[in-house]
């Protein structure tokens, strides 16, 4: 089979790497759009460091920091006109996946006209405003992939717009963005990268170089999420949190968060984001959550088909069997999620369209995601009940 | 300390990958000149597969087949004044490290005038002729970096220009094409690339990004050249290269070694390329027994100092002691070199002044590195003689 290995994007890595390789905002463009949530980047200064360094250099911005959790395509079209109503040449996106997704897609509709009913389809023109990206959590990989994944109430799902011209052209990577982040959302942003690094393994479109950065950040994701499972019963406040996770933990858990968006780039994600997708959507789970919470029964099926496959992910987290991933992702996850039967058969046939099943090694049948949801919310139910 | 990762190159894998790809040439240019050796091209088909795609596409192209091994600067000026007479708007590169690293500085020198006196000193303006590479060996890499090396006559070693506009638009990479490598060349630009994953751990430079590109690639080569050695005491013969070696160990040991480039690419290299470059210079030792033959004692005087970031090293290669590692590596690299005392005085003094000391981790002094030669070579010379 062939593949392809392209990831363009520019990562720069470290504490204050905004500030350090600031001259690089004057080669991307004149005039920023900051696109970011309604607090987060106020909050943990990566918003100040950026219009510090644009000001220092005498570039002129406007901030857009409107977005919300989830973004809509009708958001997207709001920020867009922003965009052009004040002429700015680039975008900076910061956050999670939300205002990332929202940035990426604003700098592509600012850039070309382009109808709501054909934003999913692929047929773009080749122009976008040039992107800046800066995760605030360390989950979505979002600033090395070329998607944006938008709520798509028209379809009732989470769709993703997937083109090369999406790929930013600069990331910063700096953990002290992420020195704030509470326990839950730690946690499910980590669970998010963790899924995007198996679900690339288990992609018909893996290769050797994106198998390396899968298991590497598999290995750091594992025993970040195990520090904190040993420490959280004693220290369950989001204040203690940096009493257990160290600074070096925190970029750790950001670069292996960007790996397993390399990975992505490359290889997609499979059912388990497809199926994901509902459950965010109707049930307003949080992403990363809903993946962990499905991850461990996708990896059954799997190894009931392709067992060496799930060898090699479980030997690259030095566990020997799916049951010890499952107990530590239980364990950190918490929360049950109950759904109807008829829920279950919705979302199925739903998740049985999503463009991710083409993806996957092991191809499930709809009856086999059925059984999927049954079970990984079932056994969960059991165990806190 | 701030770090980046950046390697923009479109990497096609698999059988067939020029041909089933062929429709990308038309964005690179309209004329292409292929720079390329003597002879590998035509008989390994590669040359072959790139003239019939071009054709196909109505693409018109030149041909420029007098690339020699260690290329100088001289005669990339000749390749650059060729390909302006024929007006070709890109470069197809098809080799080994020689034609690819040829084709890299022709690109650049066709696109604007650079006095040789000044080829290397990194002051370019912003054109070059788009870059399509083709290895057509498992080591140097050079598809995936911003290097170009080439032979220094004026200062007596191997001299790199470096700069992100040499990054290829494209490489190819079909394992078919070294499938008639003889021994010595497959073991010797394996070792190259194992010698570059090394040093790119051991570089200042190096991330979590290129320590998990550097430890996959690690593991593939070196179980490789753990395979021939332990079958070429009775299959010596080039011609049963391919009884040791299936397809799919090629491809692995391309994708390896471009891995294994896209780390260096990132971190540099250290002072083992720093002295190899001499041995290559003076005394025509291939470019990467050269490395082979200096990694383990560089290992030594790292463990010295470092001792945790040669275990991390040792451990990615499933060993518990360089001498293992060293026992494999005499083992294939099989011949001597002898060096007088006024040579190791003389290569010393040009190792220190490399560019290559500065991203060691662990940065020997010049009699440090006398030391090094010494113990490389002469412990070979012991176990030989």
């Amino acid at each position: 089979m062939n593949l392809k290995y392209y990831m363009p994007t520019k990562v720069f890595m470290g504490e204050d790497c905004i500030n350090q390789n600031k001259e690089i905002f004057k080669n991307i463009g004149r005039k920023a759009m900051i696109v970011t949530g309604r607090n987060s980047a106020k909050k943990n200064g990566s918003g100040e460091d950026v219009t510090k360094a644009l000001t220092s250099l005498n570039m002129e911005y406007v901030i857009y920091d409107k977005i919300l959790s989830n973004p809509t395509v009708i958001s997207t079209y709001e920020g867009a006109r922003i965009a052009k109503q004040n002429n700015v040449d680039f975008i900076i996106a910061i956050g999670g996946g939300s205002p990332m997704d929202a940035g990426k897609a604003i700098a592509l509709l600012a850039a070309q006209d382009i109808k709501s009913e054909e934003l999913f389809l692929g047929n773009y023109e080749d122009k976008i405003l040039p992107l800046v990206l800066i995760p605030t959590t360390s989950g979505t990989g979002s600033e090395v992939t070329q998607y944006s994944i938008l709520t798509n109430e028209k379809e009732e799902t989470k769709t993703s717009i997937a083109t090369e011209l999406l790929f930013p052209v600069v990331t910063f990577l700096d953990a002290k963005y992420t020195l704030d982040l509470g326990l839950i959302t730690t946690i499910n942003t980590a669970v998010d990268a963790l899924s995007h690094s198996v679900e690339g393994m288990l992609s018909v479109k893996s290769s050797s170089i994106t198998d390396a950065l899968a298991k590497e950040s598999i290995q750091t994701i594992l025993s970040i999420l195990t520090k904190i499972h040993n420490q959280k019963e004693n220290k369950t406040q989001d204040d203690k949190l940096n009493e257990i996770l160290t600074f070096h933990d925190r970029e750790e858990l950001l670069y292996a968060s960007c790996m397993a968006g390399m990975v992505i780039a490359q290889t997609g994600t499979t059912i388990v984001h497809g199926m994901g997708y509902s459950l965010t959507f109707f049930q307003d789970v949080d992403h990363g959550k809903a993946n962990g919470l499905l991850l461990c029964e996708y990896m059954r099926l799997v190894e009931s088909k392709e067992p060496n496959l799930v060898y090699k992910i479980l030997n690259a987290m030095g566990y020997s069997q799916i049951e010890q991933l499952e107990k530590l992702l239980d364990s950190l996850l918490e929360s049950k999620v109950e759904l109807s039967e008829d829920e279950i058969i919705l979302y199925s046939e739903k998740a049985f369209k999503t463009k991710n099943l083409n993806n996957c090694i092991v191809k499930p049948n709809v009856e086999e995601i059925k059984s999927m949801y049954n079970k990984s919310l079932t056994n969960l139910n059991v165990q806190k009940t």
